[in-house]
């Protein structure tokens, strides 16, 4: 062991930081995953910079708060120019590509305005977010929108797995009591098998996607993005998969009475979605858990195949590994579903990372209980590998010394997550103009404040209520924490990396120096 | 009359808004700017977004605030992807240039990135702040850096004034007593005349260049930038200008001693720059500021000579005319030089708008005292020629209402301007890192309250003490004021437009439409 030579990051899709064996899940068996923790360290409190698949991953992959890439929600193209990890590992001598989702969306006007397109290597990067895509699938293809050319579809089909979107129709569909095709995209077939063998199902594909460009790629340098869809709905699981958990391994929802009576405006307006009322309904539940517990199962024999295989060709003692996800999923805790706001289930993500160096042997096996973020990759990773530090442009904080376990003065004092629920039924319900759907959650360990425009601020303390049920946003005892938490925002807010073009290294070259190039002014 | 077909956008460098006998200046002759100002609006309260070329001209130029672009100094790239004026411009069919100084700075790591190059419209165009480089001359050419292809260097030479950079040598250098090039890069040699003839000084050429290009685009629709270094130094103007104005000229300097005894930390560190120092000497200032009143009547001869040309050319009747700086110059005020913090000599700008529609006829020769920004140009201009609003992008408003003297509801409620001083001295005195050196200015037309990182915020009582003597930022008796003001800073931050890849209708046409799109998430 020595250097590190390649980075493997995988990420899971909603998968929640406690539905794990190593992050203290009571039922759910995830052998494999809990074997990386143990080689590695254990994040435990690390979380999200938006609970929403494509903002979060756009702040994963550009190590950047949302608030300073602007990418606020699905769909929201990433600007043109926005830095990126693939950027970042090119100037190390890494290619860096992806092998799955990144939920990334082009901004294609503005690569319009300067005159690229996807036939250039930079115009195709700028499209996918930076990676090159070695296999890009978002895995998410309704029937209309399903593109003919989906290698995922044509690999099924190579299979025998007939239709036009097969992805539908096999990998995320059952058969009903009736006989009938039965679609994954409603939840009350999460309990049916998806009629995919399991070494069929996309878990599966993406896997082999993977050992099969790791083998290609040989001795060159690699950063590899493995994003798996799942947990993620469609939430429906091949065999045996599909009905492995039953009722007694699904943990009770963490929800209260009190909660309901008079929740905040915009924590009421979100109760009011349809996966929030259906989520709500402990027989739904019971219906989606298990099949959500076995798409996890289902991943972590495909961590276990492909540590195997890392093993055996020999990579195991020179690649960084990450095992993350983009955000969690409510599963009906606090009467909601999916995500968006900022209780643990939804914002706080699994983060493991094994370090093969020497020097991180010290750490292996512990959980670390600082406070992580996602920015905090690209740092580690550019730090790791030799690289300068960015801080005008990366916002997150290098992990190596925590990976280390060096002893460290001033770790971060709150990480931040952010919402904009301008897409969503919520903002009809409040009847607000599409620029007033901001929130930002502060959290500091104990207290986690939550910064809503047009709205009182939600406030919770961790340290006497962890699950979260008494919001004291209202509280007349709190004000002063209230006040000191939004002061903190405001800081935050001052503070963010906008003078991106400029490293803090050039600004010291270039201070006072302006005789030197020649320039005399004030001077008599 | 009709519709505006041309927008000429006249910027001066360093101008002063109270350096024109139709903002009050007792003695400077500005008879032909003050004859726009009949045939327009004068903005009595126009700020510039951050007191300095670079950044205040970014913000014009993308319509938005610095800490939205990111450009917070001169030098500092303008991040590849920002749209800008001309982006607007030709979106509206209207080919957009430049003749003279932009200050801005090409993000070349970024086009790297991106594969592109100036050798593409696209990628000039992107290395110009958006403008078609009709003719780009930033006006500052120190000998150790002037390009050998300068334009205007080869016009002074094909004219007979010799040497490799008669830029210098000529147009910006006298004789003094001792017969010897004496250059006006040294405030001493301010009262000499420029060894050039007034025919052929920068402002005459740039006037030149003007007047051939807008004959040239002939029917062509245009966006014509044109743009002066004057009366930015070097202060050394040709003759009859250099002795046009004396002593009894000068308005005295806007300072009291009480305000160099315990002046504000950062305000004491800019007292102590060379510029601030010398322009404390009322004998210098009285040796700079007749070349400097000198220089700004020689532009109002110019705007004379390019009035009677767009009348004679028939271009008046079409083209909506602006006339402003990007900032001001202190002389001293206030014990000092040059630019970049916030008092009004430095931070507040000229601005005349003539529109020739009919509609505007009720304002002409009017003043209106609204708080205008820099960044109301772009939104004025597109509202003009019938553009869509963009207020997910554009930061600024539309003048349009006020050029017609419409009765408004709800005008904007303070202005914004930024300082970032990494570069300068001061932080070198202040022992500060690169990113503790963020200054914003907000003015809400009596309060000016001027919030520093590190330091105690700025409070001054315009009503009360219209020539900024009285620093309040300290005074207990209103710190209610001062947290008013903090809170609508924080919610100014809060708000600045960072979702600017899609539009507000848009978001409108997707809230909520996942099931049009096949997405069926939480539904049973």
């Amino acid at each position: 062991m020595g250097e590190i030579r390649n980075i493997l990051f995988i990420m899971c899709d909603q998968l929640r930081a406690d539905y794990l064996g190593c992050t203290g899940h009571p039922h759910i068996r995830t052998p494999h995953i809990d074997a990386l923790a143990k080689r590695g360290v254990l994040f435990s409190r690390a979380y999200c910079q938006a609970p929403v698949c494509g903002s979060s991953r756009m702040s994963f992959y550009t190590g950047r708060y949302v608030q300073s890439h602007g990418a606020s929600y699905n769909g929201v193209p990433l600007r043109v120019g926005e830095m990126t990890l693939g950027d970042h590992m090119r100037e190390l001598g890494r290619r860096a590509g992806l092998i799955g989702k990144t939920h990334m969306t082009a901004d294609l006007a503005g690569m319009a305005r300067l005159g690229i397109t996807r036939e250039s290597l930079p115009g195709l990067l700028a499209a996918e977010g930076g990676f090159e895509p070695w296999e890009r699938d978002d895995g998410l293809h309704p029937d209309a929108y399903t593109s003919p050319d989906l290698a995922y579809n044509s690999y099924l089909r190579a299979l025998g797995y007939d239709g036009e979107n097969p992805w539908h129709t096999h990998a995320n569909s059952g058969i009903d009591e009736a006989g009938n095709v039965a679609s994954g995209w409603y939840l009350r077939n999460s309990h049916l098998p998806a009629r995919v063998h399991r070494d069929h199902s996309e878990t599966a594909y993406m896997t082999d996607r993977a050992i099969a460009k790791i083998t290609a790629l040989g001795e060159t340098p690699w950063c590899l993005h493995l994003s798996y869809i799942k947990p993620h709905w469609p939430y429906i699981a091949p065999a045996p998969y599909h009905d492995m958990y039953g009722d007694a391994d699904i943990i009770p929802a963490n929800r209260s009475e009190a909660e309901r009576q008079n929740p905040h405006l915009v924590v009421a307006a979100f109760m009011k979605h349809e996966e929030s009322v259906n989520f709500a309904d402990e027989a739904k539940r019971r219906r989606v858990i298990p099949a959500y517990m076995g798409l996890i199962t289902e991943i972590d024999d495909h961590m276990g195949r492909l540590m195997r295989f890392l093993t055996d060709c020999g990579r195991m003692a020179d690649t960084l590994i990450i095992f993350t996800s983009d955000h969690g999923d409510y599963l009906g805790d606090h009467w909601l579903g999916e995500k968006e706001l900022f209780h643990e289930g939804s914002v706080r993500i699994p983060l493991i990372i094994v370090d093969p160096r020497p020097e991180a042997d010290a750490t292996r096996g512990t959980v670390c209980d600082r406070l992580t973020e996602s920015i905090d990759l690209i740092p580690t990773f550019v730090d790791l590998l030799g690289g300068p530090a960015k801080p005008h442009l990366l916002e997150g904080r290098s992990l190596r010394p925590l990976l280390e376990g060096r002893k460290i003065d001033g770790w971060r004092e709150f990480v931040v997550s952010e919402v904009d629920y301008a897409w969503r039924g919520a903002r009809l319900a409040l009847n607000l103009p599409p620029d007033r759907t901001r929130g930002y959650m502060l959290l500091d360990g104990r207290w986690k404040y939550i910064s809503y425009d047009n709205f009182r601020p939600q406030l919770f303390d961790l340290k006497d209520d962890p699950n979260e049920l008494h919001d004291l946003g209202e509280s007349a005892a709190h004000g002063k924490i209230r006040r000191a938490m939004e002061d903190r925002l405001n800081g935050w807010l001052r503070a963010r990396r906008n003078r991106t073009t400029m490293s803090h290294e050039e600004i010291e070259a270039r201070t006072n120096n302006y005789k030197t190039r020649g320039i005399y002014f004030g001077v008599w």
